[in-house]
């Protein structure tokens, strides 16, 4: 392909945004010049793109008329704040804070819902959702053939990297400290989160929800086109640095073939079926691979509607970044 | 009480039976004599009871006629094999080891069905569940008041001391080696067990279901006497040394009254009800403790019929030594 695109990343110094520039270049991306932004704290420094350096510069002085298309890796507040820019320039933008309304940007996974880009309106705008929407979306999209998903019960746990580098690090001091009997003060994470597992990720509402959830639950049912889907969900944090695994019990309208299942995800695009008996886990398998790992497929102890599985998957990989790169290579047949 | 019972407690060297003999005599049960068996590779270590220690001899040479009472904490095989003969030789027992038919042993959680015991003919034989069955049955014996259930959906999240003290050196070990960044060999363990979450607790049969997850079902069922209860469970293998934890949906029949809910778990003995927003740990509640901890009780997100809740406990405490003891305090009321 000889086009190719200016792009900017804003957070390219994050773990995903860092993660998104190595993806860029590893799938050979068409980009033309690189922009990398960030707040005005971290710019300054440089990132490393095709053998070279580049540096980091500040969000709020950037002419987004340089670029077509910018890449939202930082939090909510910074999406909304630059989106109605990025778009006034004519951008394409695909942002992964979650920030932004379905209506204006709905959420995409290619492996799910590729079609949902058909009707998009220039200058294209589109979400990446969270890492647990995708990967629960890549792994329940191909069964939707052999299955009539009537619910949904799951519990995601997450690792303490999707929380950023200071949550890494916190549980190696924290890990450190307890292996040498030396007290432990918790810093970051509310309490001990070495050799434990924390029940909730965010402060809850009203109703005992958290935020992580209820995003879960309103991106999964819009990727799978399902709007009234019953999910049940509890994100945990696990002492785990890299990789998110979920433990999903789907219900069925009717007994479910075991074998159409295995058939369907086999053969689907973005999921590496491990046969039965084994199983995958987060640090032997999903770290630093584009797939998601499924595992442990299996029907009801005596329920024949019922169909169990097991997943893990990177969570800034094909949870975060990957995901952002591949709604991008579809975007670009259309961009210009 | 004057009235004393000369006891046995098979596998005292193990970690359950040495808990056990400290309930024993936390709890002043009535203990005349006590006699620790273990198989001949432990016998000969001592175990301390009542500022004394206790020989450990060998379970093959003893001669039951010497107890009123035995405990059988250690392996399903002691059992099968010695269990006949303390049942003949007139003696009341209670196993640990889920080796016995429910029509021979029944699984009794006090809290949960207590009256079980009483149909039962002399020689009282009856068993103690596995920890998951022990914490979710006190759990959801208290809300069978409120609710119609109709199906529970579950990840058990299991410490690793339920596989022995050999399983806990090795955690330990591995996060040594990982923090030292030194090559990791696991043993035990097939696969690195520091930092990661294992899908799958011991072998899975041609279903895929292991026996845990069998077992679970099970005695849940016999203890919530509802044998056509449906459940769908998922055992993971955790990298916590102590307390095991369940992320736990149920589906009612109707609305979920949520005050109801609150009120029965706050009222029901050997629950610990944690208020909203905040939630139970492993490490930071649970261990060493006797109850269940009950956190994150809310509804669906939109499913008016749907509860979810957040346990943990002691695996080795409530889910194993003190549940046998708290049966034992029940059967010597009828023992003489």
């Amino acid at each position: 392909m000889s086009q190719s695109f200016d792009i900017a990343v804003i957070g390219a110094t994050g773990t995903v945004g860092e993660t998104l520039v190595q993806i860029l270049e590893e799938r050979d991306f068409p980009v033309g010049t690189l922009h990398l932004l960030a707040s005005s704290e971290s710019a300054g420094s440089s990132v490393m793109f095709r053998n070279k350096n580049v540096r980091v510069r500040e969000v709020d002085a950037f002419d987004f008329s340089k670029v077509q298309l910018v890449f939202f890796a930082a939090g909510p507040a910074v999406t909304l704040s630059f989106a109605p820019r990025a778009t006034a320039a004519g951008c394409a933008l695909i942002d992964l804070s979650g920030a932004l309304p379905p209506e204006q940007a709905p959420q995409v996974v290619p492996e799910a819902n590729a079609q949902a880009l058909a009707g998009l309106g220039k200058p294209f705008q589109v979400s990446s959702p969270s890492a647990s929407a995708i990967a629960l979306a890549v792994a329940l999209a191909p069964l939707r053939e052999c299955l009539d998903i009537q619910r949904i019960s799951l519990t995601a746990s997450l690792a303490v990297s999707a929380q950023g580098r200071v949550a890494v690090t916190e549980l190696a001091r924290q890990t450190t400290e307890l292996l040498n009997a030396r007290p432990l003060e918790p810093s970051f994470f509310d309490r001990q989160i070495a050799f434990n597992l924390l029940a909730q990720v965010g402060a809850p509402d009203e109703q005992g929800h958290t935020q992580l959830e209820k995003r879960l639950v309103r991106e999964l049912r819009q990727v799978l086109d399902q709007p009234l889907l019953k999910i049940s969900v509890t994100c945990i944090q696990a002492p785990v640095f890299f990789g998110d695994s979920f433990s999903v019990t789907v219900q069925s309208a009717s007994a479910v073939d075991l074998k159409k299942v295995n058939a369907a995800l086999e053969a689907a695009a973005g999921i590496e079926l491990v046969e039965a008996g084994d199983y995958p886990t987060p640090v032997g398998d999903a770290v630093g691979q584009d797939v998601v790992y499924v595992g442990r497929v299996r029907g009801g102890i005596d329920d024949p509607a019922e169909l169990n599985m097991w997943l893990t998957t990177d969570n800034v990989r094909k949870g975060a970044a990957l995901n952002a790169v591949q709604v991008a290579e579809l975007l670009i047949k259309d961009l210009l």
